[in-house]
């Protein structure tokens, strides 16, 4: 598959992920937004990348300890080595919260490598480390026990359910303060195009509803306030 | 029904949620405090107005989607525009926080037009535009989804529940840091005037703990701690 | 049993809670991280202490009331006045968040006592007066309406459950941003010995990462990486 | 709206709940399943009727004890003796199944009246005696509370969720022994008439799979499979 | 405390849990009913006996395993050899239901010592051999991993919560196919009292429903329904 | 991996799932037993064979539709054809009971084939028709929504979680009338042989304790005990 164009990256960045569910519902879609998860870092940029997955099964005890992870094919360890650059680990954890699937070692090397985020719909480990990091982190919740208690590493790079969303890998995953959108990937630059008039037509909205008008006939506009709105919006590029 | 007098609103919002539930509890009602929503605006005053509801059921899909806002009929937007200044818009979203019963748009025009506040047993979205806002509103989450995937939105000032708790037009709802409790409008005056009483009475002994007094006797107050509490009480109002 | 010795709690201050799991873990307990709780004061420093239990079963109306507080045998006053200096008050509120186990005056006469902390599966009320103290407090979530509407407090100093965890009194408790993990109390000094010792560990292979390497043969340290861990950390200390 | 037809009615009755979801999915509607409830009464016949609504809001102790029920008013009272014969009394209890919605006495009056069949998505009380009756009676649990402790009931014949499933007054909703589904009343007709020859074509291709088939090109059918089914169904007429 | 007399029990055995909840309700007692257990024994008598507590907190890996029944202080065991006859062992299982608290063997001997049923809000494991028994089981669900790997039972005789009910030793339990209620101890010879009137005039209520009478003015019955009442029962005792 | 041996499965056969899950937990193994779902079919035989998997993600609308069931390679349809005779069909559907994840033509297809039994941590449809079956169906409930409408199926023959348990293909899964638990494959011959020891033991103290006999000493039996268990068995053969 094709990378994603520098445009569409551009334009999603300037996005809410509300309008982006917005735009996935006029095409059909309204399974869309991971549920159950929070972004853990409050000072990171907003994350747009492509989908690389990392899926987990429950734990056994006698395949899950701290032992295994010397083993170089371990999927998690394999995961955070492989991830590419500029793209999203995307773990399936079940919605398992009760362990981390990830601590602030793994994350940092995340980091250091170009990707573009982790979201989890588990919980994350040593998050009073993870939270002061400007990268974008989501998960379900914050707990101390490592993933080997609680998860199996099995697979990745394959389609995973993750906060009950289904994510194939490549689909294009959009955070901000707010949460995580799934763009199906041969939907992303339109989705992007559209997304981005949604928001430009909706801040003109705001304007004017912050200047006092009510919301009949401006949100959704009538013909006279799309009008209107196209004449701000030729005055803003005329200046 | 009588509007809230100023006194009454005034000793509302000197007066903790904890408080107001005591009171009523005292009244033989349990059940008071909104369960499942927090403040989504750390920076917003206290919140005292009365309840004007809306109410939402499931969505349906040929009923519900972008198309019908355009509907000046559609309680949502009815909701918007016709919650008077000063009253809450609470809204019951049957806990559902998959998607955003309002997004910013909606909670600017609710500003502008006065209203005291708003809550929700669901999610908001926007959030990110609405955390900075000086104006109250609680919801059991943050989701980006709009609402029309979600709910039908079905009557307005009609008795509810949320958050567990039932609501009545008219219904005296106050917000602080903690939350939501509902005040029936007939008990919003005495009520209001005896959690000022016992506020007053808390602070001294809050300032008699941190003195190095131990609760007994004192938490609740004996005699002799009441008549301490007199003294005290009365030598402020002396200065 | 003996008292913590000031270099068991010297090296339990210094170690994450995530850390810790993983030392239990390694010495066959799995379920040691209280689940379901945050620590409610941001600025609070890390929690170490053994455990004074205060148990909660559901409340009954005829028993439960602002009136019984007058009562000094009750067991949620007294372990107000006996939770001895330097412990943490550790409630089981059966994971019941409706209403505060706790409030303000309470948590004020325990600081003043010099009490270590509180932690509690259910919630606590008076949270916005709470929240800034220097003072760790550990909950479920924030909730007004008082306990006597929702537990009946039984007794003290005996085993209980908490956020899934059990607890025996004494039991080390110790509670950083993350959370709170249980120690049985005759492992505290093992395990805040080798927590040390896998913080110092750790420390230095985040620094490695950083510096760029990656996590094979890194984490876990395989010899190579063993070796220059062992040079870096006699360097440490010969300066 | 005019009545429900004989023919629609009779189609309906010998079709199953799954056949239906399957209809009405083909036209749009994902969510017509009521989520949570099971029929409490095994011997009761397929339900077939137009939905009669009754809303309940939570308790509130001062308006909400047995002596309300001396009120002619009372709504759910009144729900005992308007629902018409041939309607389903559905019933939007929150999901909450700690107390019954309805106990025997008034079960008993719904089938003195001819009612078709409740459908309740929280509990129901007096089970025992409920369930040998020869009615269809669908209900999340058994729960020996009255209603009064848990529910106020607040008007009739509005649109309510039931189950997550929006119902409108005259919705049609059909039960089995699966549960219950919930058709829109404008496509009652052409989901019955198409329902029942889905049903007709699974009955061949379940008796086709019963002598040893495959379901590849039989289920769904391959143009082959579909002749000798049509040659099936006319051998059948002829008979 | 006074055993129960032979009158009040025979009446609780008369009686229906809904009618007991009823009178306890007006007592004040708002939460009586055993939340989320079921009658896993469909062949079981009534059951009515006074409470025999056995607590149990999490499992932890070092204390619970199969070689701690060895220890005849063990208090699970303790629990099935000194239940006394004639009362209800009441399980606090903390509403964990991923394994069992007992087993067919300890519910045999249990049996055998002629106590008079079980309750837990946990699950029970052997669930296929203990069915078929005329001995009153009941239970939040059924689960074969034993009660080592999930509890740690700590001690008998002690108030504890069961299904969200405060249970105190002596208090009465009463169990019918509905599920189980729970009566304060001092108020058993009253409830079981007022509870056989009210069932004898529902009964009587019941049959002129049957009998095509509507509810109005019936149920609750006005001045001449009482009068009708009153008459039917004197004719019932001269028979 | 060879074939389980003719007689590990009969031994497997005569052993209850509660039996297998404690020889599992003696050999460290604590999450063996499939949670939250119940056997449908009552009349079904015990179920014995290795797990043959089938893994469902949520369901995108775009991909996920009636139609896609004639593209013969979609996994849930190959799941039916492709299952080996004696093998458990497992699936893993998230635990999300909001649909059925196969239906009565399917379940009748894997019949046919001589499949062994399905296990689903979803829901079923068709369940009044699956019901009578004599043969092994377990599932978290019953909903007649078909799975496309909430589920992908996206891979067979991966390891997968099937409530909140590991299952990797070739693993033995025992189903009876209390559930079903999951035998890493190379255990099965010790554990069943274990079992097999496990209850001819309990069935010896089972009718020790049916003659009146106390547990102390007998369960878990002492010395004496296991020596007339000895005596008991020899006669038991020499008969």
């Amino acid at each position: 598959m094709s990378e994603l164009s520098e445009e569409t990256r551009r334009l999603l960045e300037l996005t809410s992920t509300a309008t982006l569910t917005t735009q996935l519902f006029k095409r059909g879609l309204r399974n869309t937004f991971v549920q159950g998860v929070r972004r853990l870092t409050p000072g990171a940029p907003v994350m747009v990348g492509e989908a690389f997955t990392l899926r987990m099964i429950p734990a056994r005890e006698d395949l899950d300890h701290p032992g295994m992870f010397t083993d170089r094919s371990h999927p998690q360890r394999r995961a955070i080595e492989e991830c590419p650059a500029g793209a999203v680990l995307t773990i399936d954890a079940r919605k398992d919260i009760r362990g981390g699937s990830l601590g602030d070692i793994l994350i940092a090397r995340l980091m250091e490598r170009g990707v573009a985020g982790v979201v989890t719909d588990g919980a994350l480990r040593d998050t009073p480390q993870i939270e002061p990091l400007a990268f974008p982190v989501y998960a379900g919740g914050a707990a101390a026990p490592a993933s080997f208690g609680i998860h199996h590493a099995v697979d990745l790079d394959q389609p995973i359910g993750c906060g009950d969303v289904a994510v194939f890998p490549g689909d294009v995953l959009v955070g901000d303060a707010e949460g995580v959108v799934v763009i199906p990937r041969h939907l992303a630059d339109e989705v992007a195009r559209d997304a981005a008039e949604q928001e430009q037509l909706e801040s003109w909205i705001l304007r004017e509803v912050k200047a006092g008008r009510g919301i009949f006939g401006l949100y959704p506009p009538d013909e006279e306030a799309r009008a209107r709105y196209q004449s701000w919006r030729e005055g803003l590029h005329e200046r």
